[in-house]
């Protein structure tokens, strides 16, 4: 791979130049581009030329660039992503036609939790999951019931990298530990406002053959919600008929 | 960019090694990878490895490779596919609540319809439009709706580059212009057995400002489906509920 002068591949920089739109604004002007992916203004033109003939990027008549659409097509194409959303949908409408809210999917992702999949009806509570987003694992259900549910090893160095996790819950490790234990037991996770002060987010993992989560699926309903205790057992339900759906290997 | 000795540019390489991913198999060996993107094998485990190394793709244990989560994420954020897809989704689960068979969205792409959101029912009939897959345009309903409300430049060049299209109506030009005019005149195209022998197509525009189609919001029926006639209506009134969503400007 041809490497710029500082040793950067093109590969580096296009992933920066692409990891620089981050959801927040879906256009970005090339100079806000070059110093979101610390590239140089002159390569940061040229590649966004190159990007943009090729479609990766689209350009609009002010000069402002956002992903094209040929990379959304080249990237969904035969995607893991698109496997697990496909054997999730139809299970994810049932819940969302009972449920009426949020329903999301998503999995673990370099300590993070990324969405994969929402589906909202109109006037549901604020949520600020977003597809391809990413969100703070001890912070949601999702990110916990993932957690929980994730091999011994993983857990442990999630807490090894994130101190600050432990000390959100109990300030002591032991209790971090044990909160997992108390999701594995119930099988479920649920935080009210922790997230956003109105809302209760529920989850449940969606397992292999192995009691690993490959995914969580989840809602996001109003604090208070009364049929919130109703939730779990459509979502655990919901889960294992995605797990079935994607059958015994690992997605 | 840096070229290769053919001057093929990375990017050029990279365009074509995803490209090499088109929906029949989910993961490919590094030689298939190598002859489907044109490019020599020892460049492809190359670029496969730089790849692999930014999460672009993922490798299997037995050396097959397929598209990374990381490029689904990268490509998913801030997209127009999503912007079109998120506006669309409560109007498309509307439509299946009443159909419950398949309801898809497609924009008109380099002279090919391509698929931006598919919602299917367990039991639904046979439907080959994939989620980011490509389909003829004078061959499926979504197609013909969308040639039909795309300005007369756009119909004449597809024509000038599609004469097949022309003569897998009628074998008369005229005809083809004609059968255009037709789907206008009605609001809808609807199709019998043209993609899959026992389906039935029906599809309708998402309109923007000046009454061009920037979407095509259709469903897959069994043949003979005894409701077809009052699915236009619903989808009439969904593809302007997802019109007015997204807004004024063109998606």
């Amino acid at each position: 791979m041809a490497n710029s002068p500082s040793g950067d591949s093109v590969l580096d920089r296009l992933v920066r130049v692409l990891g620089a739109f981050d959801g927040t604004r879906s256009s970005l002007s090339i100079a806000t581009l070059a110093r979101r992916a610390d590239v140089p203004l002159a390569t940061a033109y040229r590649l966004a030329a190159d990007l943009v003939r090729h479609g990766l990027l689209s350009k609009d008549e002010a000069g402002m660039v956002r992903p094209g659409l040929r990379l959304w097509e080249l990237a969904n194409r035969a995607s893991p992503a698109v496997d697990l959303r496909q054997a999730a949908i139809p299970f994810m409408e049932d819940v969302q036609s009972v449920v009426r809210q949020h329903t999301q999917l998503a999995v673990l992702r370099d300590d993070e939790v990324l969405v994969i999949e929402r589906l909202s009806s109109r006037g549901s509570v604020v949520n600020q999951a977003q597809i391809a987003g990413r969100m703070p694992v001890h912070r949601t259900s999702l990110g916990m019931v993932l957690l929980a549910y994730s091999p011994n090893h993983v857990q442990e160095s999630y807490l090894t990298r994130h101190p600050e996790a432990v000390a959100s819950v109990d300030a002591v490790s032991f209790d971090f530990r044990r909160h997992l234990a108390q999701i594995r037991l119930r099988g479920y996770a649920a935080f009210d406002g922790r997230v956003d002060a109105g809302t209760t987010g529920i989850a449940v993992p969606v397992l292999d053959l192995h009691g690993t989560a490959q995914a969580a699926l989840g809602v996001v309903v109003p604090l208070g919600f009364e049929n919130s205790q109703s939730v779990v057992p459509a979502l655990m339900t919901a889960a294992r008929g995605i797990a079935r759906t994607l059958g015994p290997a690992p997605a």
